[in-house]
């Protein structure tokens, strides 16, 4: 069995509104020297499979056809033998 | 300047039904494979400062006072040297 993470971030060009709300509600704290808040999204599942390169291509097309929108995201994700 | 990764996750003992919802979809488009579905958050911002342990400082107390929940949720981070 493989553990995989999988991180979902717009897109450089694509405004971020929730991130500056963030970003205002960081100096609103008094944390000035926060700048250029994004979020993105994160997601970890397990894949039952005997080999690293099946979990793999499993990751990549689960990511890429469910979970981002490839107009507006960008998806990274690692992949590795679950520890149980 | 400071490059911050932040990685927010619902504790295991509470249930993610967003998490269950796409783990029924990965199952819908033939990924019998995969388990337990987790969602989280990813939130990525940059922190000018000059001192690693100052950037380290303030990505930390805003994870822990504006980010997450800790009742509910864990949040690691990680902070680079920004390339640019």
């Amino acid at each position: 069995m493989f553990h995989s993470k999988i991180i979902i971030t717009l897109r450089k060009s694509i405004l971020d509104p929730q991130g500056k709300a963030v970003e205002h509600g960081t100096h609103s704290l008094g944390y000035n020297a926060v700048k250029n808040v994004r979020i993105g999204k994160f997601v970890e599942l397990n894949v039952e499979t005997e080999s690293k390169e099946e979990a793999e291509r499993i990751t990549k097309e689960v990511s890429e056809k469910l979970l981002a929108n490839p107009i507006m995201e960008d998806c990274s994700f690692t992949v590795e033998k679950a520890s149980r």
